[in-house]
Order: structure tokens, then sequence, then C-alpha cells
């Protein structure tokens, strides 16, 4: 029988974002079995609870107010790309093809677990859009429910405010092979097919 | 881009067992935007600094010197199960069959990575037996060449000395299917069979 106090304990690192309990449970044995790691550990965590925060503008991760992308003059100010997560962008800004701004909106509209959309960062989208009637959305978000269901209300405000909005592609993803595609994945990589040389 | 300062930090992060990148990303991440989840983490992580370490004789974890298993006097203190690491403890433990004590070794012999048998905890096993003839060790390791490695050397020093030692039977795992099965785990399944029902 493991001890209750453990288990608690466990409970309690597992709430961190992508840990799943056996991944908790691992960590804590490795902290128990080498104090030196936890301590450089807390003090990493020291550091980070000093030094870091989110952008006041984007919401992107930054050291000191405003994150390194916003305040970039090269990039594009005239594209914002929307995402649900910081994660989201990392992804795309390692992709290092991307050289606009984002809208990190802190998660996708889930009425079942009660994220509604003020709870995310939409108002602040629009908000940065007043008085740059150039300025185009794309948004970069996931082909799931969720995903779906925070594009559609994205994209209808946008649509009534007369804003550029535009959606990333649906296909199927490099790499995929046709015969372990689903329905709905191969009817949008048909419908946004593309030229392809010879004759059209 | 990510920034460099950033990917250190995961790098950093992900020497801790259990995390990989991708993990260490999430985790940092979450950590960035709820400060305040971050505050209890680091003050949990305090207290188990403070309070955590391993037993004396088992290398169990522990609040104080001598871990639970090792104090409760009901336990059968003439088996000690030899594994690896603590978490294979716990999932033992997890079991509620096995009722005898435990012995952590702290790892498995690996040349490749410098983990020489003296950097294991394996004296300290020896050390217990004197005068305790009756003590059996079970090893419970690793189907690994690893685990194989060291259940050998340990083996090996067992009879030279004269102890009783046995090792957890190999073979298919519940739920495991034939037709998926390797050839060594099949093998070891026929060779470690029992008798059941019929005409023996």
């Amino acid at each position: 029988m493991i001890n209750d106090e453990f288990e608690n304990l466990i409970n309690e690192i597992k709430k961190i974002k992508g840990l799943n309990k056996k991944t908790a449970e691992r960590m804590l044995i490795d902290f128990i079995e080498n104090k030196d790691k936890l301590n450089s550990f807390i003090f990493k965590l020291e550091e980070i609870q000093k030094t870091y925060g989110v952008c006041e503008i984007c919401f992107y991760y930054t050291f000191n107010g405003q994150c390194f992308i916003c305040s970039d003059p090269i990039r594009n100010q005239e594209i914002i790309c929307v995402v649900a997560t910081i994660n989201d962008a990392i992804n795309i800004e390692n992709n290092k093809k991307y050289k606009g701004l984002y809208a990190i909106l802190g998660g996708e509209i889930n009425l079942v677990r009660s994220v509604s959309p003020d709870r995310l960062h939409i108002n602040e989208i629009f908000k940065r859009l007043d008085n740059k009637p150039n300025t185009e959305l794309i948004l970069a978000l996931n082909s799931t429910f969720e995903g779906e269901v925070t594009a559609n209300y994205i994209g209808n405000i946008a649509k009534k405010q007369n804003i550029k909005v535009s959606r990333i592609a649906k296909g199927i993803p490099t790499g995929g092979m046709i015969d372990y595609m689903d329905e709905s994945t191969l009817e949008s990589a048909f419908n946004n097919r593309k030229k392809y040389g010879g004759k059209q």
C-alpha cells in the first residue's frame, strides 16, 4: 500500500499541464533520490517566478512587458495569427516561416468545461485592430470540435466588423498515408486542392 | 525562432526523470501563465526537500530514517524483493500481494552508461543477510538486457554465499495476445508452464 501523503503529493504534482500520474510519480522519486537535482530545480523555478510573465499585447511569454515578437519592428504588423496556446505559437515560430504577430487566446471555447468566450483573450484581439483596417487575422486553431467552435466564434465577430480573416488549410499531414486518413480529413484535402503542373 | 534562454530552461527541466522536451515545454508555459500554480508548486517542493529522504535499510522513500515497510513488524522479514528503482517497488506495493521486505538497487548495471555494480546498493543487500541464513532474495528485475546482467550478477554472488535466490517468472503478460508475442517471451512462457487441471 502506497502512503496517503505520498499519493496526495503525486496528485498535487500532476495538476501541472503535461504531467500524468506516472510522470508525476517518476518526478517525485527522482527528487527524493537526488536532493541536489531538487535544489537546483527549485532555484530555476524561483528564477522563472521572478523574471517571466506574459506579453501585455499578445500574451506570448516574455521577460519584461512586451515579448520579443511584438517588439520586433521588422515583423509584419498587419498579420495577426490567432492561436489557442503559447505552445501553438512556439510550434509555428519553430517553423521559422511565419513573420507576422500573434494573439494567444489562452485556451479554446469549451462550454462543457465552463470555458466561455469571455474567459479567453478575444476582446483584446479586436481592441488591437481599432484603427488598423488593413490587418488580417489568420486563425491557426486546432481541427477539433473546440477549435472549430472557437474559430467560428471569432470568424463571426470579424465578419460583422468587416475585418479580413482566414483560416489555415486542413488536409493530409506531411507523411500521412491516404489509406489511414479519416473521411473528414480526406474531404478537406480534396476541397483545399491546389493546381499542380500539367494542363489545368 | 524560440528564445535561447527559454530553450535552456526547457533543457534544464527535462533533466528530471520522466520528462521529455514536449512535457518540459508544456510545464514551463503552464508555470509562466499561472504564477499561483508555480508558487504552490515551489512550496510543495520545499516541503519534499525538508521531509523526504530514502530509507537507510532498503532505500525506499521515507519521512524519517526507516521507511514504513522496514519498520512494519508484521511483514515477512525473511523475504527480500530486489528491484531496480523505488518506482518498481511502488508498483509491486500497489498490487498488495507481496508482504516481504525490499532492497532498492538504485538502477541497473549498465556498462555503456558507466553504471558499474559498485554504484548500486548491492553490497548493502548482502550485509543485511549476515547471520540471517533463512532469508530468500526474490529478483524482480526488468526483462531487459540490463535487467538480465544485474540479475546474473546478484544471482552469482548469492550462489557463492549459499543464499536462497529466485527470480519472478517470465511469460505472457495479462491481456497479451500470442499473435503479438516475440519469440523469447513465448519461449519463457513455455518453459515456465504450470499444471492446469486434466490428466497430468
